[in-house]
């Protein structure tokens, strides 16, 4: 299970060459060509074997276990005293070895143990089938083959047993082993002990090899994974607001292709969906990290791993904040890139130094020193209070109709240009005392950026029949998009910050829970603040 | 793997019951007397077979592929034809037998071009080592070991190859018996193919059983999981604005107790939850789906199953937004209730048809038919855009400044009681037109109401005093808290409004996924909008 860990998902968005490769151009083709190409394919592979060297470690380990094993059979002596039960040494280092110290202890355990319980279970049906008769003996064991396979199969999918899956096989194809055998070649018990013995050398190898030649552990794994984590939510945070403050609506994509998309000039974005995913892969590594010994920085015994899945799950849902964010950056309901600017400097601000408290949090954890960042978090909490103070005193900006008390319920909406214009000298006039850089910028660039506005303002219609022109059908048997009024545009950048904020306030918890983490995982303390 | 798809995620949030029990109270120890006693225990399991009777059904089924292939073992004859190999086949089936069809299939096809593969080259190696001599001969075979395994184990990592990583233990183990029993027992092409013919009755018994005695299909799975997380999406959205819109701050918990809680009086939300985790899930389903058969209401051949996984994708991401939605819901700062209530009948109109838009989605996949919903997603829209000028008109209510111009930026806070007043009233002005139940009950809990937002927004510096009390420890030691400012608080019902409009937009993206799927999957059309 573990193996997989070093792999990455497949994404879904592949074109589907193989389907259809008659249509396909000849940039494609070539791009075929090139990808089967040895030389590219030997390329891929040492790129792949460079970025995690674990994996080449893993490997040879693999190749030398198996020929460990299999010298007990290519030399005579141990052949000799343990006959062809001998080959179960093999398959048990095929199936035990794992990738992580932690995941081959595990396995091992589950292979002990059940083949231990199918042991016993099977010694005693024996003796009952064999004391019922001959002419009852079968239809004991066939009956008792049954009920093992049925219960064990019932139980693996209990919740809290689901773990142990692989233990439950174990028992049941070891059962049906030991009791067939022992019906049909006599001496059950000394089958079994024989086969154990084999069980046990190969164990032992598998083990031995895993642990004592560079070993890959569980624990490592999953302490570098939730620092990666804590990374990939800072930097797409920064990246996600980097963009919303820089764009100006000129180049922004069609909304229908970006929902689902891979955002190829986002990478941090990515990573951040990627860490979303990672609850099951940040479980599986816990689980087979408390099998572990105390090693390398790790050097207590039950080491808190469920603690490193906790402050896991806290990040993912800070990660969900950034998301949300994400989804504001690419709604078609924009506020205006000048209205944007005008608070550019306190959410800047916020962002740099909740980014900073992560990637702090995310150095602490890599050291295992733990310094509570008081003064920190009071940062971020003083400059997400600024901006929260900024965005309470000129709230007045984000409404369209600040100067009209319109109580007679009727719709009746200002053209967005006078709205926009509005806005605009009430921008200057706020921004002079703050940032003169700021406000330079936004004097050049205004008759441009006041263009930009109005075509993107106006461009969606007109997009969205061409979209139906394209396809050529009638627009009503299309799915009709989503207007957008542009005149609440202004609000989106009230939900723009509140998630923001509501950001920084999950980022406490966070915090705790890292705070939790280094008490239970005796972190170095440190009072640097 | 599969297997575990019946299951639940254990959740890290229990009580730690097994670490400290000599400090549970004896309301505790109570409840563990109880959870240990017999009746209860036999209760659980029924309750767990209950749930989903395809648990009892697989177990029996395994029961019974165990029973049969263990019959050729019980009667003579094909005993003394196949020998002690016939042990392979039980072997196949404890190994091959998985929860559903299509995972059964792929793991049968990994097992058969696996030992194909290993037992071809084991023949060729076989041929090399004998050829080069008596001396070299046991080097040969060493080095083949070793080469196998450490280049087995090295693709198996690769991510185009991870679902094949059965198969190429298989390859690896199967190639070690053959050659090693080869080596040592001589006629290993005959060893090689009674294994080969045991594993194929193995096999087949294990097909057989699982395809034609209720068979469980992963298509199916899939398809049912698809349509409850559509479901688990529409109710926790409305749940969540329900319990917005009537929540009147009285009886909200502490922030820090629910960011990571298991809001046990949110079931939808759980689910959720659950659906945003699911992702691994629909991949291993769609996966197994790939190899299954046309059967039951999937008549087509190569039915899209990606699509499926692709749905679940946007899917998701409308639960991203619906997360967002319920951070609004249990933030520190939140809109008075009144304010709320002045959208009331706007959000929830939304809500219900964004609700009754997804109800319908789930159910024309459940039936696999397909009328474009063009009505609904209208009316959705025309619902949205309402709640959207409604925001646009009423703008200024959000702004707690909204009467007087403050541009000398100087942080100057009203007392919230005097805002909440003017709120107060004009959201009674514009409410008398359009809901006059809304506004009677307003006006009769209205001292009432004023008192709970008093002391709710009041009320956190004081809790959080208490907390610091309660730990017994300096204040500045501690993790210094978020400060809720009340004053911004108005636009968090902006915030929640725009998400809710985001959510609606990504509809239109769910539409045309299911759509698509419609067409690929060949869904009855039906034009009845």
């Amino acid at each position: 299970m573990n193996g997989k860990k070093g792999s990455i998902r497949i994404d879904f968005h592949l074109p589907p060459k193989a389907v259809a490769p008659e249509v396909e151009k000849n940039a494609d083709a070539n791009n075929i060509i090139e990808s089967l190409s040895p030389r590219k394919w030997i390329w891929d592979v040492w790129e792949f074997a460079k970025t995690d060297t674990t994996r080449v470690t893993f490997s040879l380990k693999v190749g030398l276990a198996c020929l460990l094993v299999s010298l007990l059979i290519l030399f005579r002596a141990p052949y000799e005293v343990f006959g062809t039960n001998i080959i179960w040494s093999i398959l048990t280092v095929a199936v035990m070895f794992e990738y992580t110290v932690g995941a081959t202890f595990n396995r091992g355990f589950n292979r002990a143990l059940g083949s231990l319980l199918a042991g016993i279970f099977a010694i005693v049906v024996i003796q009952v089938a064999m004391s019922s008769g001959h002419i009852a003996e079968p239809y004991v064991i066939g009956i008792s083959i049954f009920l093992v396979g049925a219960i064990t199969s019932f139980m693996k999918l209990w919740p809290s047993l689901v773990p142990y899956e692989y233990g439950f096989r174990v028992i049941l194809f070891t059962y049906c082993l030991i009791i067939v055998s022992g019906y049909r070649m006599g001496n059950p018990i000394r089958t079994a002990m024989n086969r154990l013995y084999s069980i046990a050398i190969g164990g032992f190898v598998a083990v031995l090899v895993n642990v004592f030649i560079s070993p890959i552990w569980a624990g490592e794994q999953l302490h570098r994974e939730l620092v990666n984590n804590v990374n990939s939510v800072a930097d797409s945070l920064e990246e996600c607001v980097k963009k919303y403050l820089s764009d100006d609506g000129s180049d922004h994509p069609e909304f229908s292709k970006t929902v689902m998309d891979d955002f190829p000039d986002e990478p941090a974005f990515r990573k951040c969906r990627a860490t979303l995913n990672s609850a099951a892969k940040l479980d599986s590594l816990a689980n087979s990290a408390k099998w572990e010994p105390p090693h390398g920085k790790f050097r207590q015994f039950f080491c808190p791993w469920a603690e490193y899945v906790k402050v896991g799950a806290v990040l993912r849902h800070c990660a969900y904040e950034v998301m949300a964010l994400h989804g504001c950056l690419h709604s078609e309901i924009q506020a205006p890139y000048h209205l944007r600017c005008a608070f550019r400097s306190e959410i800047l601000d916020a962002t740099n130094q909740a980014a900073e408290l992560l990637r702090s949090l995310s150095k602490d954890i890599n050291n295992m020193k733990w310094s509570l960042q008081t003064s920190l978090l009071k940062h971020v909490h003083s400059s997400t209070e600024r901006l929260q103070h900024s965005i309470d005193m000129h709230s007045y900006l984000l409404t369209s109709s600040h100067d009209q008390y319109d109580t007679s319920n009727k719709l009746q909406r200002k053209p967005s240009k006078t709205t926009s214009f509005n806005l605009k000298d009430l921008t200057d006039n706020l921004d002079e005392p703050e940032t003169g850089k700021t406000e330079t910028m936004q004097v050049e660039s205004y008759h441009e950026s006041m263009k930009k506005q109005q075509r993107r303002l106006h461009s969606w219609p007109s997009r969205e029949v061409d979209d139906f022109e394209e396809e050529g059908k009638i627009v009503s048997d299309l799915v009709p998009r989503m207007r957008a009024l542009e005149s609440t545009a202004a609000l989106s950048l009230a939900t723009f910050t509140s998630l923001l904020i509501e950001f920084v306030a999950r980022l406490d918890h966070l915090v705790e829970a890292v705070d939790k983490l280094a008490k239970m995982a005796k972190f170095k303390q440190e009072y640097t603040s």
